[in-house]
């Protein structure tokens, strides 16, 4: 009789539709939280990451999932929201070198917040996100010294925190992650990564969104997949020849 | 010549609408810097404090206005955003006790987190707000503590502060001002006080807004005024007797 369970508490998981947040987002199912997935309409260029949160989330048994609308293209400063050119082709040992031209200018810092919001609406304490520190794409916002300071804040910047103590967490259980492990941890836990969206620069061609293999969340996607001996199902469009 | 002057820093300044974001928008003015209004539409059940907000920035000399749309209705939870009542007539002392229904949960941790997102793209290391903590009306996200948590997320969550070290400052000039304090300096700093909104709920008469007089807001307003024996300039509806 499954109404008579001891209630799962409940955690708010980002899920931006890539393959991180989709593993981030089966982990906390599976260690036993009961799942609200929020995703950031935030201007991105394309929808296609919008299209794949969805997937991702009903596939894998959330309790609700809400797309909340930020025009953080207002402020400008991303290839990923502005008319700035999305980097293709850099050599993979430069990726996390250098905080690169995607970047989104507080990005994780903005969709946290929300998170927390929500979180103390529903009374979760836990906020789980896909980040990762080794196979990342330099994101500052992605680290672990960031991780632990905004556990710091959310305990000061909240009623729950101020009136019940109530300590937050943040659940980044990639962190420690390579992109190859990713991989295997997904597969292990039933994510279909046919259903998930990495590519900075998609092309769509015959109603397929295919994607590029050549920006840096294609290339980070692509070695995990190979490292981790497996096969990705998403399509790509076939590589150039380069002279 | 005012062309070879040194250029000011920059500085990015929340503007509300409300008269404590236009004191301390002024205050970054006089203190040297070259504003850069934000504000949000976020929901807010009337938006006569946009309005406001673009009064009070076009009055206080912004280089420029920005108002960034987030649709925090979407996670609830609060009765500037959702279907709860406006506490009315609450005993002045009462107030700053108890987290009211208007608190929105962690609106000041995205709104700083848009901010800073800003600061960056315009290369600003400031970051003003009006928020004060003594004659406050209890949201946890306006105490120093929260200030002092957000200023060290900033340092890690960014660009700047990976790459160049930079780092923020949250300033609250107003944090240890009552609000009668509040009013003697904007009348010192020239701020015209009729351009600010400050009811959470408001009349809309004959093509005018009626403030309330009775909502938190109003009645933090009023006292302030009063103690500081200056008139506000702004339109209230006649209160009604009591029995």
């Amino acid at each position: 009789m499954k109404r008579h369970a001891k209630a799962r508490p409940r955690a708010v998981c980002l899920v931006s539709g890539g393959m991180d947040s989709a593993v981030a987002l089966a982990e906390a199912y599976h260690v036993g939280f009961e799942t609200y997935a929020l995703s950031f309409d935030y201007g991105q260029r394309h929808k296609a990451e919008l299209d794949a949160a969805a997937r991702v989330a009903s596939s894998l048994g959330v309790e609700e999932h809400r797309i909340v609308k930020i025009d953080l293209a207002g402020i400008g400063g991303s290839a990923l929201t502005d008319r700035i050119a999305v980097p293709k082709d850099r050599p993979r040992a430069s990726i996390g070198k250098k905080i690169p031209a995607t970047y989104v200018p507080a990005r994780n810092t903005v969709f946290l917040g929300v998170a927390l919001g929500w979180a103390e609406v529903l009374g979760a304490r836990d906020l789980f996100l896909g980040v990762n520190a080794l196979d990342y794409s330099g994101y500052p916002d992605c680290r672990p010294a960031f991780l632990e300071a905004f556990e710091r804040l959310a305990r000061v910047a909240t009623a729950a925190g101020v009136e019940q103590e109530a300590e937050f967490h943040v659940r980044a259980p990639l962190l420690q992650m390579t992109k190859a492990d990713i991989v295997r941890r997904g597969i292990e836990l039933g994510v279909d990564f046919g259903t998930t969206h990495t590519c900075y620069d998609p092309v769509r061609r015959a109603g397929r969104v295919l994607a590029c293999g050549r920006c840096d969340a294609c290339k980070l996607r692509l070695k995990g997949f190979l490292e981790a001996g497996a096969a990705d199902p998403l399509a790509y469009v076939l590589a150039r020849k380069k002279r």
